[in-house]
């Protein structure tokens, strides 16, 4: 996906929040905004969000002196999905169709996200999203390619999240390899994450390489690049990771709730609606 | 009122969303991104935003070539708060305290504001206005100063607004000189927009020399500042106003609605609270 116009007063907003949780220093909040104010003019409308994304995030850290202010809220986050995880199975073991009830699970769970400037209630929001109807829903073609798959690329998107992407995991019942982000960026899920919930003891985990708030490829590692390339079925959970891979060729499922208005327009959804999206290839 | 942090991303929302309305030309909406950009750096919180929305707004004309974008959607304000008029004065006919009633009135005009990020229904919002608590009232000192007071200096908001000025000027009856910014900016009344909406057959209509989106001192005419200086009873209508005022030492009521989290803040009520209140001297 390109970046609207509108996605640049959203960097410096979430510019804002983020220098706001690394540091109490009003001043060196101002310094991070005058700096990503700056750096707008350099943003090329025709790459995707999470490329500036990654730089942005960047001047927050170097700004501020904090590697990773998220730290504390993404254990958080882990520690209530964790706590969440028996009702989600449960919701699974009482479903008519255990494998669609699982994938609106994985959904709800990306509404865990700190960068989009809108608050969660993630016990509620799980409650309704395995009540809504998806605004796109490529599900038959998903079982058809699940079905012809050896192995499963997913690539997760926040922390706390990964637990819900579990229960999802669990229901494909095929080999995957689960892909983090290499660093530290807003909430997303690393390495630590993924094992804080739980993801080792059923997939192998795999760090892209990036630290962009999605997985833009050309900042990815060649391990990442050479499993990516060959996967025959790809997983691709949240808004940075549909920002960075929508316009790829890659047999790739998009997984997301639609948390701004201009990922809204791009896929012509609301903001709210669920979405299981097959890239057009 | 000091610029807080959160008034940053918000006048780059500001540009975005005027210069969309200037110009259908992306490149240029996006130079003013730009522009607008590289000027946060410049701008002291020590001042009030209306002082830096005035250089926003300008920048916005300069590369856009409109210096009126607002102009249209002013002339449809006026129009549709005209035909509301009669219903106005009913409210007023009908109710215990024409004065409250004349003010709330005036206030509820305040919700026609182009500025804030933020849709409104002026009938609807009328209704609700009209029925709502004040989170501040300074109603009794309002009356005292009124009684006491040869003339009101009455400082004017928005287009379309003027006319619900009009329902309160016209109920309290006395010689009112009314305030109207020098240029277009956003959809602030100027002389012309108050005199669409009749302001001149109640008030004199004095320009304040201003081209700011709110009443900032020292970018004011002589004139008008002869007139503020000697006046002994204020009326400052809507947030610029607020922004521009709320640490002046003149007998300034303000009169407003709350449509934005830093004002709220700044007040101490929430979005959608309606305001009179009395400086603090």
């Amino acid at each position: 996906m390109k970046t609207y116009l509108d996605c640049l007063p959203c960097f410096l907003n979430q510019a804002l929040r983020a220098a706001r949780i690394a540091t109490d220093d009003e001043k060196k909040v101002k310094e991070v905004l005058d700096e990503v104010g700056m750096m707008l003019k350099d943003i090329p409308l025709e790459s995707s969000p999470p490329e500036s994304g990654r730089l942005i995030y960047r001047k927050v850290s170097e700004i501020t002196g904090n590697g990773d202010p998220f730290r504390e809220i993404k254990d958080k986050s882990t520690k209530n999905a964790l706590s969440l995880y028996p009702s989600l199975k449960s919701h699974v073991e009482k479903s008519d169709d255990r494998l669609l009830t699982a994938i609106r699970i994985a959904i709800a769970g990306n509404v865990i996200d700190f960068g989009p400037d809108r608050s969660f209630d993630i016990e509620k929001d799980t409650v309704k999203t395995l009540k809504k109807d998806f605004i796109v829903c490529d599900y038959d073609r998903f079982k058809d390619c699940l079905d012809k798959a050896d192995e499963i690329l997913y690539i997760g998107d926040n922390a706390g999240e990964c637990v819900f992407d579990k229960v999802l995991i669990e229901e494909m019942k095929k080999p995957t390899i689960y892909v983090v982000r290499n660093t530290p960026v807003i909430n997303d899920a690393i390495y630590e994450d993924a094992v804080k919930a739980g993801i080792d003891k059923v997939a192998t985990i795999l760090s892209s390489g990036t630290d962009a708030p999605g997985t833009v490829l050309k900042t990815c590692n060649s391990e990442f690049m050479d499993v990516y390339k060959n996967s025959k079925f790809i997983i691709s959970k949240g808004q940075g990771n549909y920002e960075a891979l929508s316009n790829e060729k890659s047999p790739i499922f998009f997984l997301l709730t639609v948390k701004c208005q201009v990922i809204a327009n791009d896929i012509g959804a609301v903001e709210g609606n669920i979405i299981l999206k097959r890239t057009d290839i």
